[in-house]
């Protein structure tokens, strides 16, 4: 292997695929990143076994080879190095890297050692506009669970129905749905949100087109330079649907920074009892009126001017209204309920797409 | 107690005293901030019992009183309110707050059970340029050791000698010494680095004057609405000007930016070595070169132009380096030293109040 790569676009492609690199696992050779020259191409992959993604990297190539070299010191090098030529060439298991100012050996593993990654044979393959698959995940990521005791809940619900595309994720105290484009495919699969969380990181704002190619068991998503394949979770996801309400009693719909302020202060006083927060609707005030519950350190209470239709109160814990307005770009915001045990909608006004529902908390 | 105080007063305020809270002590009343309306002065003020720090705040009074509340709840409830007028009054060990928004409790713990903080009977005072000290505590506070085995290394030296100021610190590897205007005051005090850590940080740039106090066991340092109160280590401080080189066999003068980006590259390579790099200059190229020992991940190379006296080379801990250069304002540096065992000197060629030396590794 021997090439000249620029600074910018080799450090680009590391930052990626050095994500699911890692260091501390029991397998050294997925700490590394394979650097590949094949076919005239130069690309760097890194994988977790879950998760793999290979960057393709413009540069001039004299010489074919392979070779994968410790994600940390390959990634933190090329990331300090000034912004020129960089010239790669392999010298056995060591990669020499020369800039001007630079004479640097590293030390690799044997590219055979380095997993192979999966092939989707057959699947059924669809292109989606890049920016509103992002937008989708933004919206519904937050809400999936981290913990390993569900599988089935650390996955975001990938599908169609109807004729529309849906994302959906839960942790089963609050859900996230965010309606796509329209299809004409037929698929239900489920993607580990860690892989989706990388997606989201590595696909620049500049990326138009997003081509799915997925089987039972794993999804590829291909973009410019980039390929992402993940593993799927075993699909039986809850009937979800049927938890969201269709119509609400109680209606609020105030200043999303209004909301935002009142709940972080609020949430200060309720670190006793987990953030919980009480959150009434007053017809009369035309007010949103939070109030954290009395304890050890003291109380609190805070107002908001809202466009409110009933009067009624309902418990919900803070930091899941927060995340749930943190996803949310218009500067208002629906807070919806029905009674003190029903799932509460929280909700943009503008994005018709986006429902997010959190379940009360008993108190 | 009762008053109005802007929320901008009251958070800068809140802000510098609650450095010195300590909410995770044996002892609550430690994590608590003292809030003091007493003739006609609005004042806040914290201790760990080596440190204490007070704040006088502008405010409309109505009523004296005191009463001290948990400082991590008061100061980030207070930081999130809007810039607005709070209302504060007391009731009882509970102090109400209101703003047009916002209606809260703290629940509090009688003044009665603050500590007292130690008042300077007798003792010599003096003032000082504030920014000029803060600008010499910026140079040296780094070289204190953060080990308490040796506690007349945990301190800052400051003391007057032949007519000028000094500051020093040292954690026995490498020092700092900045030369402080002129005085005909005679003393030598050793304040522990954590309270002089605490001063740089709640001394704003507007600040002229710092008076100073001192006796045999503590220091109160005044400026603006501002006292920071220290006990003072027991000084038995090393005869360090010995080891300061009066001459220097071989020298470099080269861009600072070059030398901090040759070290943080050459110091990827040398994490198994702790960072050790060994610096040779090379009068014929006029060149330094950085050589990071070759390890199991590999070896490095860097080489940046200088202006060079000399041909020989020196071994040191890259974090040293890098330390004493983040401290220089100009934008070279000379690095000067003489043989592989004596202190190298890192100076800033626009700054000769400034000295700092290191100890060389043993190869």
């Amino acid at each position: 292997m021997k090439l000249k790569v620029t600074q910018t676009n080799l450090n680009h492609a590391l930052l990626a695929v050095s994500r699911v690199a890692n260091n501390k696992g029991t397998l050294p050779i997925l700490g590394n990143i394979l650097l590949k020259v094949e076919n005239n191409l130069f690309s760097a992959t890194a994988t977790n076994l879950d998760i793999g993604i290979t960057k393709f990297i413009g540069s001039k190539i004299e010489k074919e080879g392979k070779i994968t070299v410790p994600s940390g010191l390959l990634s933190s090098f090329v990331a300090s190095l000034p912004s020129e030529v960089i010239n790669l060439e392999l010298e056995g298991n060591k990669i020499k890297i020369n800039t001007k100012q630079y004479d640097s050996v590293i030390n690799g593993i044997s590219a055979e050692e380095f997993p192979i990654l999966p092939v989707i044979d057959k699947g059924q393959s669809f292109s989606l506009p890049a920016q509103d698959f992002k937008k989708g995940l933004n919206h519904v990521l937050f809400a999936a669970s981290n913990n390993d005791s569900r599988p089935v809940l650390t996955g975001v619900y990938f599908y169609s129905k109807d004729g529309f595309i849906y994302l959906v994720a839960t942790d089963s105290s609050r859900l996230s749905e965010f309606k796509l484009s329209k299809t004409n495919k037929e698929f239900k699969i489920l993607i580990p949100a860690s892989a989706m969380n990388d997606l989201v990181k590595i696909m620049d704002d500049e990326v138009e087109t997003l081509n799915v190619v997925c089987d039972d068991k794993q999804v590829l998503f291909k973009f410019t330079d980039t390929e992402l394949i993940s593993r799927l979770l075993e699909n039986n996801y809850p009937e979800y649907q049927t938890l969201i309400p269709k119509t609400f009693s109680y209606k609020a719909t105030l200043l999303k920074t209004d909301l935002v302020n009142a709940v972080k202060i609020s949430s200060l006083f309720a670190k006793e009892t987990a953030g919980s927060l009480n959150i009434e609707i007053n017809e009369q005030q035309q007010e949103v009126i939070i109030n954290s519950l009395a304890s050890q350190v003291g109380e609190n209470s805070a107002r908001a001017k809202a466009r409110v239709i009933g009067n009624g109160g309902v418990t919900l814990n803070s930091r899941f209204i927060l995340e749930a307005l943190n996803v949310i770009e218009s500067n208002k915001v629906n807070f919806y309920f029905n009674s003190k045990t029903e799932p509460v909608l929280i909700s943009d006004p503008n994005e018709p797409n986006y429902t997010h529902i959190i379940m009360p908390l008993k108190v």
